[in-house]
């Protein structure tokens, strides 16, 4: 049991699944480290701190632990990429609740990632994407660079529904926050990663399969609910006017903040109980890149929550050295909810259609 | 050459590619006119005579000739839902300046698409694209839903970005307007429904090509372009404060109407013809769905354009019947500009790369 900075009790994590960190970590983290000082991705040293303090190495050491290094660290030069990009224009600064500004950056940012000619003089963030942008085509497949396009195109849309929630100062629902917080929190982007650094294509009439999508978005809703997860315990929790899983279950529930943790939990677990459960059926059937794929999403979620977990709670706080033995964590034994019936969230009461089985 | 409203001379369009119109155009259109009656796509008797004004029925018939009947009438279901959405929602209402709503309710209709299950009692537009996706999920693959999802995601990113600049006022430059209006106009959805009318599947190596991709936005740009000629000859030109291109070339390039008019032509000129030339190129090494995509692309310019040229300019007037033998078009014979560097734009430069060829 973890108690937040109000003294709000969270539970610890369910997660039956492996984890792994890439034993090249340390490398990872200092290549990265040396191309956001060469891309100058930050502005100035505290921003340099701030992005750094994310850890991305560790977190996609986590998420793709058998990729090679040149792959994962492809990977970790857009989540560190991502992250200041995030900190300064999505999550604060002053077109964090500006949409008519954002959008318009949105469509530059995706154009730049897109098309190798795109101008990218507007904008500090233009040529470090554009430099991972080409980085990408080089080592990976046309396909490859097409889903990941696409998934940033999602990721950047979720952003934009989100800053308009926060000009208009609408809490959505949790219907409404399910389907715009996967998107806004960058799970398709990340997970679009994990082909990316493996290298692998699974074939697409497998990768499109309804229920490799609903895996796909089951994994990202996870990942994105232990992140809330992960604020809270950084960040004061109660009463503050953010949308995350917690600010939307107390206003959607009319729920006291410690009674929003425990439902948190339970909608959280649900899903990740449909993914155990439909996942052996899906597995079943697939051809060797599609198994890698989901042997990624496993990974994925896992990695993240273990990430979430590791990484200092405040950017001051000095981590342990990334190669440095880590003490165990304490999981849950068991998920919070049981019930196997679709979550009222008609957005994605799909995961739980019997045809996907 | 034609004259609009206000006595600016439209040169003939250029245009050397083959027309056709699918046979079975009435039939189509009465069978549109009945689907969108039982969804109650349209409010009132007057949104029912502009949304049946727009011909989606003869725009598909020119865009998808050699499509099976019910291929054709898919297609040409969304295109009337999109037309009836695109005018309470986006170019027109209240949510046309209103980037903050817009982009909740684009996350909700995009949503509708790609969730069988989600609510759609918000929003009287969303239970009619559920039908539509349904019917879409029952006669095409799981590969072909996901390349219109994409598609649509894409549109109502720069539905978001258009409204954007509206609410700021902002008119953007050239190089800006060509990355925003091919998404903001329907471009992507619309060339997507090239394979949900025909049920072709072009494989996946193919598709995200590079140089299928030039060719397809080349293809897009050109018939935004078209639709902007178009809308001109319907709509009263000069100086008013729309996003299109003859007000981005005015204020870009400080020219007068007249004169942007003929500059607008030798933008799209240039784009065509370096789509011509590149694509006996693409085609040489074509398997059998890709050639069927490529000639979906050249039907789809040239069906755009004929349809624009063809259909009333006033709601009020009366269009001949569907089948009726159709007087033959002025076309000019040669572009109007046969500069074949790329455009002075960057974000769509990369069209004319050498290694595309």
């Amino acid at each position: 049991m973890v108690m937040t900075a109000t003294g709000i009790e969270l539970p610890p994590i369910w997660c039956p699944l492996a984890g792994a960190r890439h034993p090249r970590v340390e490398e990872i983290e200092r290549r990265a480290a040396a191309w956001l000082d060469r891309q100058r991705v930050y502005r100035d040293e505290s921003e340099r701190r701030m992005v750094l303090g994310t850890r991305g190495a560790d977190f996609c050491a986590r998420f793709t632990p058998y990729a090679d290094e040149e792959g994962v660290l492809l990977a970790a030069l857009w989540v560190y990429w991502a992250c200041c990009f995030d900190d300064a224009c999505c999550g604060h600064g002053p077109l964090s609740a500006a949409p008519e500004r954002f959008a318009r950056l949105a469509g530059q940012v995706q154009r730049a990632l897109e098309a190798p000619t795109a101008d990218s003089s507007a904008e500090r963030f233009l040529p470090p994407l554009q430099d991972f942008a080409r980085r990408m085509r080089r080592m990976r497949s046309p396909v490859q660079a097409a889903r990941f396009a696409h998934a940033h195109r999602a990721w950047l849309s979720g952003v934009v529904w989100q800053i308009g929630n926060r000009a208009e100062s609408h809490m959505p629902d949790l219907d409404e926050y399910l389907a715009m917080r996967r998107l806004a929190a960058r799970g398709e982007p990340v997970f679009a990663l994990l082909e990316i650094a493996t290298g692998t294509e699974t074939p697409d009439r497998e990768f499109h399969r309804p229920a490799v999508r609903a895996l796909t978005e089951m994994a990202m809703t996870v990942a994105t609910l232990d992140n809330d997860r992960h604020s809270l315990h950084r960040e004061p929790a109660a009463g503050h006017s953010g949308q995350n899983i917690y600010t939307v279950l107390m206003r959607d529930r009319n729920l006291a903040p410690a009674d929003a943790v425990q439902e948190a939990t339970r909608v959280r677990d649900r899903i990740l109980a449909r993914f155990l459960r439909l996942l052996p059926t899906v597995l079943a059937g697939a051809g060797p890149e599609l198994r890698i794929y989901l042997a990624g999403l496993c990974h994925g979620v896992r990695g993240n929550a273990e990430w979430g977990l590791r990484v200092p709670r405040r950017p001051a706080e000095t981590p342990p050295p990334p190669g440095a033995a880590e003490e165990p964590l304490e999981w849950a034994p068991s998920p919070a909810d049981d019930d196997r019936t679709p979550l009222p969230a008609p957005s994605v009461a799909w995961w739980w259609d019997r045809a996907l089985e």
